[in-house]
């Protein structure tokens, strides 16, 4: 299967990587809003300009979208879903049903398939929260993440006026960790079990009064959490926070029983070197799901709640069954 | 949704409490070989004998077969099959295929839905070295069954002449689990990373050396494996063999990146009070799946890897994507 990957950050450049670890797909190209010539690829790939991709469209069978969620995949992922085969990480949850009407819209008109809101949260973790309520109806489950620099977060800040780099660490509160794991049954929202750290660099003579209000309010992202904002200089920046690992769990704690009740407990954890990377990673799995979905004559847009499990593996269902089941 | 459930031990009991958590389901009957009036249900579920099932046709959209994997399941699968969607929980990882194959048959002859070897193992852990394999195809994994009695392995004992009772434990290597944690990559197999202890009540006057190697020699559950065995009274068993906790685990270390590479670890936990309530709890999500795929009009034989997760929990894909994704 050949593959083409939309945008050269550190998505593209992990998803550019994880297709070099695959034997059953093919990189056809990056294609980039800046000048191609700018831009040397990390394992020699052709860069061309984002006009040629109309061009190459019998060329590329699904094409992985890397941008950011705030102010490229709205507008992408919808306009690529009509001529091509795509899977996204679009990754602001209070939205995704909104993003998936109009990629929906768009892959039915084209006759294409689109994966959305693939990665590990939205993602793997949904998928681990899905499992934990079907199978234990009579429970709880606690997302934590972190602590962990989040692309999403950091991007969004990148976006306001005058702020020139950040990143943000989400951080869980580990007083609730604690209690949850001494069996208390808390009734808790996110926006109580971690909290926001942001190092912003902005432009010189910025009001650092007013960008630090624009994050702390900004609706999905920060609104309702416990946010810090400490500005920084560039250097301070390149020195302290080129870390991207991250991880967190997903709990789910749950009664079984008639006359005896029994506590189950499912859990699934990750420890990531580098977020952008495993993400890319999963993007890479499900763009195998979605080119054979669009073989069996499948259209529209999925998630990764519809996406059955043995789309995602090289291998046949024989030999899983015989190596996995 | 009307379900069904074929035989009463522990697995069966458990699948009749896992239901009355459910909000869709409704539990038409259990249904034994044994004399129905000789079994009081937990929670006043109707007992019928097995010889009515065929007449009772109509009115079950699922049955779940709770029989053992040695002599029961083999049969029953294939034989309810033709005439019934069934879910079972058939463990013998070595001999799916076989069993997949001639259940495949009768269902697609009925132009029914089966599922089998829904469980945790075969079951949730294999969808997790699955998700694994896919999403790190650079990587190793791992997975780690106990410290607790395996049902498939107690029942494989029991069906030796002279046996009266047993309980099999499997127990992780602990200086393998340390070893891997520590970070070596070891190449292992599942034999050499856990140890069975069972203890095996006989009739007076049995061959109890001929029983124990009987038990050491079985092929796919003991052959290959360290085994210890412990002849025991039946008081005995009964005071100190009753816990059906287990649990474990299901690692994947793998590696990303082209310049630099980054150590990624996906971890999936299982702690478990009651082992047989657990997995009829997966049983019946799955039964679900079977009813779904069978008002879509599919047929044939499925495993949990072509079972798409949206087709598992009771609410629908809006609800899902606000809620869960």
């Amino acid at each position: 299967m050949k593959v083409g990957i939309v945008g050269y950050g550190n998505l593209g450049k992990g998803v550019e990587s994880a297709i070099s670890y695959t034997k059953d797909m093919e990189l056809v190209g990056i294609f980039t809003r800046r000048n191609p010539k700018s831009i040397k690829s990390n394992i020699h790939t052709t860069v061309y300009s984002i006009d040629t991709l109309h061009e190459m469209k019998d060329a590329i069978d699904v094409l992985i979208l890397c941008g950011g969620s705030v102010k490229d995949l709205p507008k992408q992922t919808k306009q690529y879903a009509k001529d091509f085969n795509v899977v996204d990480s679009y990754d602001i949850h209070d939205q995704i049903l909104e993003h998936f009407n109009a990629v929906h819209q768009a892959s039915i008109e084209g006759k294409h398939i689109s994966i959305i809101s693939v990665g590990w949260d939205p993602g793997l973790f949904s998928l681990n929260r899905l499992y934990g309520q079907a199978v234990l109806p009579n429970g709880k489950d606690y997302t934590f993440w972190g602590k962990g620099v989040s692309q999403g977060h950091s991007d969004a800040i990148r976006k306001i006026d005058g702020v020139v780099d950040a990143r943000e660490y989400t951080i869980p509160m580990q007083e609730v960790i604690d209690k949850i794991k001494s069996g208390e049954d808390l009734s808790i929202s996110n926006k109580d079990m971690h909290r926001r750290e942001c190092f912003v660099v902005v432009k010189e003579g910025s009001d650092v009064k007013k960008i630090e209000t624009e994050i702390k309010k900004m609706p999905h992202y920060f609104e309702g959490y416990q946010t810090s904002v400490h500005f920084i200089s560039q250097e301070e920046m390149n020195m302290k926070h080129k870390n991207l690992s991250h991880g967190g769990c997903v709990f789910r704690k749950g009664v079984t029983g008639s006359k005896h009740l029994f506590h189950q407990v499912m859990e699934y954890r990750l420890t990531l070197e580098s977020n952008p990377e495993f993400t890319a990673s999963i993007l890479v799995a499900y763009a195998r799901a979605a080119y054979r979905l669009a073989n069996e004559g499948q259209i529209g847009c999925k998630t990764i709640f519809d996406v059955a499990p043995i789309y995602l593996h090289e291998e046949n269902r024989k030999e899983l069954i015989k190596k996995l089941l």
